[in-house]
């Protein structure tokens, strides 16, 4: 990962859990141009297993970016008007400071070492790529599930920072089948033999068969049942009835399976860890005594937020608490949920109401 | 397991899959008295994980019963007026022949030699025990989850061997859902390097941490998002704040890892595994060419069928698509929704209104 855009963090960072970290990479990409004025720049956040490569071919894993149907010329996100900027998430595994991390010191990757962050400390660890592209004021904020996270964490640490905010599929507290879900994923690696208390990759080792399950799980977790029967129902693969073994019989396991084998070739266990623990912390309106609207006082961002129909890991209910807190103190706010049966993964797909609404409202909010 | 109550299986049972059993276990228990006329017999079928001990204490768990809320005196399913019989299914591991079955001949435990399974399977195999009990006709059978599917598999196969039936938060046809949360769970048990491919009992290992991980996924599916909110939510496990480790910081972690561990204790993961797979297999329609109701052409039965509002495993979608096909050909059907938010676990839980529901159903039903 030798040829990634990294910004070398110099400035201390002080971690929700009490740690200072300093000199860390965050490793970012950048699509079209920022203006002279500065104004038409972008800050997209990934979710739990995305990266900096929004769009177009992914230098790492040679498949398109993430969010391709939504970033590029004449997409929602225009990059032939907008300056987009993504940043792998500390934690993560793409360049950013995270336990894959290796110790010039001591030449060991840090594993466990690494101190478990939270959605605020990604937030305010992307926030030097402001100061890096001399922005004062983003045009937008915008994000999908774990991103949709940090667009509501950046808002309420920076008021001032961004013109508008889009948090799409995504809550302002991990509800407890979320973290149901994601503590499964962990157990999942940690049951793996190879994982060796986090210290696999020092012992040329790596807990792949946990790492895969995990995947699988959170997999199912991202479709929705509807969508899940429509596409694969009972259809078998490559035979004509069942084998009466433990092959995969139907197609929706040799879909799970492969999901997890991908899964493992470009993404580390750990940083699995401890990005699901930072979602899984995740609650904005703690430190407000649970009330969500304190941690908006007095934004002037205009909000735009969207779910979609068949989501049912962040359902609209979660979505819509958003936005009645942002009512609540008479914030712009739009709202809008989205008629499809592609589940919690809608965001990342060709949805073309979701796709034109997004691209309408950046369009119609830039001057 | 010395001291369960079994029945040698002496006639040859030939199974879906091809092969042909014979000689085989099937172990089980009976609460009430049989009446002189013999026609106050229930057969009630048991889940996934569930065995024939439906009530009172588990003399091998030494806990209650998994349906002690139903059966027993003066209950829904009354054992002062009822004869309650239950049988743990084939391929499972409390005294019926499953893949935990020793082969007295070469004294090893079969493991994977055990052949794949179907509900049909189960079914055909427990009707030997109404020749062993000398009744021609059962008063009713009664199952929730895999249970219902064996319910409906039973009264397809023998249309005159059940007065009634009550299928419980089941479904006819497994979904692609269904499969793929069952795939998850064989997945976590095969990655667990202590599988040895089904071979572990004899080297005296265990995947444990593979089927502990299979169990908490499941048990998520078995209780509804709301429910878990409510439960659980965000709080804490016996601390004041969030630790910022990967101990179990929330109590729903907490609950997880327990059922996690202890269901290890009880269960058998090659059983988890055929079970699992039976369950999949089902799909009451295929044979009749995907229509449902010619599965029970000419039934005289009388069906009473119950879903969960918040049963998202088996909705009430699902469930009345059974009750429609049972309309299709005029049986006598009833179906009531029970309103609940424990979600799939609602049939084995303190639910008032289905328990009412179901002893009402019987009662009636009973001269």
């Amino acid at each position: 990962m030798k040829n990634l855009k990294t910004l070398l963090v110099k400035e201390p960072l002080k971690l929700d859990c009490g740690r200072t970290i300093e000199n860390f990479p965050i490793a970012y990409e950048t699509y079209g141009e920022l203006n002279e004025k500065k104004d038409n720049a972008i800050l997209v956040f990934h979710a739990l297993t995305g990266d900096q490569f929004v769009t177009g071919i992914n230098p790492i894993t040679n498949k398109e970016g993430w969010w391709s149907y939504a970033v590029g010329p004449n997409k929602a996100l225009d990059t032939n008007k907008f300056f987009v900027i993504c940043a792998n998430v500390i934690g993560g595994c793409m360049g950013s400071y995270g336990p894959s991390f290796k110790d010039p010191s001591t030449d060991k990757i840090i594993g466990t070492d690494f101190p478990v962050i939270t959605i605020n400390d990604m937030v305010n660890a992307q926030i030097n790529l402001l100061d890096y592209f001399n922005i004062k004021k983003l045009f937008s904020v915008v994000g999908g599930s774990m991103g949709g996270m940090q667009v509501l964490q950046f808002v309420s640490n920076f008021p001032e920072k961004a013109l508008t905010a889009i948090p799409i599929a995504c809550t302002s507290s991990h509800s407890a089948q979320n973290i149901a879900f994601n503590e499964l994923g962990r157990q999942a690696i940690t049951a793996d033999l190879n994982w060796k208390n986090g210290d696999y990759s020092n012992q040329n080792l790596n807990p792949s068969k946990g790492l895969s399950v995990a995947r699988m799980a959170a997999h199912i977790t991202y479709l929705s049942k509807k969508g899940l029967q429509e596409k694969f129902g009972r259809k078998l693969q490559e035979r004509d009835d069942l084998k009466f073994g433990f092959d995969a019989d139907f197609q929706i396991e040799s879909y799970l399976r492969y999901q997890g084998s991908v899964f493992v070739d470009r993404f580390d266990a750990n940083s699995y860890l401890y990005i699901t623990r930072a979602m899984d912390y995740f609650d904005l309106a703690k430190k407000f005594n649970g009330n969500l609207s304190e941690a908006f006082a007095n934004t002037k961002t205009k909000f735009f937020i969207i779910s979609f129909t068949s989501d049912w890991l962040y359902p609209t209910q979660e979505n819509k608490e958003i936005v009645i807190a942002l009512n609540a103190i008479g914030a712009d706010v739009g709202f809008v949920e989205i008629d499809s049966d592609k589940g919690h993964d809608s965001f990342l797909l060709d949805v073309p109401d979701f796709l034109s609404a997004l691209k309408n409202f950046l369009d119609k909010s830039y001057k």
